[in-house]
Formats: C-alpha cells, structure tokens, sequence
C-alpha cells in the first residue's frame, strides 16, 4: 500500500473499525444530533476482522458511536454554532470544524445481524469512517443537576426546528 | 522533528490537544468511570493554541472528554469486564483494550482558569493525552426507555465496590 501521509511524534493514529450507511448525503441537510433523526434508520457495517468485538453488543439499547467527521471543514478555534447567532469556543459546541474532527452519537440498536448493527436515530453521513462503538451504560449516565450553557437560552421548539435541519 | 511513524491510506491522525492532570498514576487502581471516581479532582491543561477554543465553555457543569487511553493492553476483540467473570466483545464494554484505544469520560466541571480546566469525578490517568472536549448538553441525552445487556445483571453495590477499584 502506497504510504500517503507522515506521522509525528504525539500523533495518535486510528484506523476505522467500519463505516456508516445512512440516507443522509448532503452536509447542509444532515440532523445535527440523534434527538433531531428520530427513527432516521441506517446501519453500521463493522469490517470482517472486528466481527468478533460485537458479541453481546445485541443486549444494549443504545450505542455510543465514535467517528471520523470526514467532510467537516477546516478547524476553527471560533464558530457559530447551528443553534446560535453569536460565535462560541469551539469546545463548547458540537461544531464538526474541530482541531480534532471527532463525532459521537448516541444511537438506538434496533438489530445485530452479524457484522452489520442496524441502528435508529441517525445522523451521520453516509459513508463515515466508524472509529469506536461503545455501549451506552445506564448507570454511567450524569446524575448531578446540569447546566446547558448558552445552550439554555434556546427553547426546545426553535431547537427541534434548527436541529432537524429541514428545508 | 523526527518523523516516528508512517500513517497509511484511510489512517485517521489526531493531535493532542492537552494533558490531564490527575491523583491516578496506577491503572490498576485507577476508578472505572466518573460515577465511581467522585469528587476526586484534577485538571485539563489545554495547549496555549488551542486556548481560544474555550471561549464560553464555563457556562457548562459537564464536558465530554475523548482522550487517548495511552497505557492500555493491546487490543483485544473479547475481553473480561472490569465488573463481569464471563468474556464479551469488546465493543459491548468499556475496556480500554480497544482496537482504537479512545477513552470518553463525563466529568464535571469545577471552573476554568485560562487554558486550565478544573475538573471533579476524574477517572484519567495523570498524563493522559486529550483529544476532544465537547460539551454536555443535557437536551442531547437519551430520553428512551434503555436496556444495558449484560451490565444490567450486576447489582449497584458490586458496580460500586468493582468500579471504585479501591484496595
């Protein structure tokens, strides 16, 4: 294989355990968080070699899902988050413009069938290099009172509206 | 710099973006997640050219932490839990010995001082290399009704006991 790219020292270095099939294909249309998919189906296609990691994965609900946002543009320290108006650290967004364009939904597992999950509630594209899947945890989740940040500000309509990105 | 390592077609590189700081520095003894690691504190040092990027995060109680599980085994497609006896694929685990080694911690958030974030309920190792912070949104979280296969049969006073991991 031809060798296309240099490492440096501190780099970390993955490489995709599988890829996302979903009806999602253009960016601009793409719902911003599973909450905004709702019962968009698709699947995860695991490749051959890591079939083995998905034993009992089948008794979870839910999956969390690491990926490779692999159209994001380039990383900017500043942005305007979708549900926003005003620019934000980007560390304090979901924004895919990241210095590392890391993704992570939280997706319904509708079915295993072999090395293929079948999944709800998706919002990736189509063809998105899957770097980890770990089970969502119950007992794992946040149990303290939270806050939103100026996340708060936005109501739960305009949210739903801005999220699902429809025409 | 030296050039350490050649990344191949389809490779994804990351580079970190800061360091955590914490009182764990033996794995064996470190906690298993944050719910089983409170109130223990330690910090996020962001590198300065990434500083920017945390612009408004303080309004936020908790962050998502992706970071490099930098001293984990090498990877294994069936693994024995932290708090089971019986071998699962480790996609349906949170073992560090993942095919790529990406650990994901929800932490509070105590304060930020500049580049330096505060934290509390920290499960990483002292050194561990940080690759993404994002923040927790708590409109994002599941709202379904969740199963959690077979970390449910494990009751919440073994979760404790396994997961505090104390001598």
């Amino acid at each position: 294989m031809l060798l296309t790219m240099r490492a440096e020292k501190n780099d970390i270095v993955f490489r995709p355990i599988g890829v996302v099939r979903s009806p999602h294909t253009d960016p601009s249309r793409t719902p911003i968080q599973p909450r905004y998919a709702k019962d968009t189906e698709g699947r995860i296609e695991i490749y051959p070699q890591y079939e083995e990691g998905l034993t009992d994965v089948e008794g979870f609900s839910h999956i969390v899902v690491l990926f490779h946002l692999h159209r994001a543009h380039r990383a900017r320290l500043m942005v305007i988050p979708f549900m926003d108006t005003t620019p934000r650290g980007v560390f304090a967004t979901r924004s895919p413009s990241r210095p590392n364009p890391i993704g992570m939904s939280v997706v319904r597992l509708l079915r295993r069938e072999g090395r293929v999950l079948h999944i709800a509630d998706v919002d990736m594209l189509d063809g998105t290099p899957v770097i980890d899947i770990k089970p969502h945890i119950a007992r794992f989740d946040v149990d303290d009172p939270v806050s939103s940040g100026w996340q708060e500000r936005i109501t739960e309509e305009e949210a739903d509206r801005l999220g699902r990105r429809a025409a």
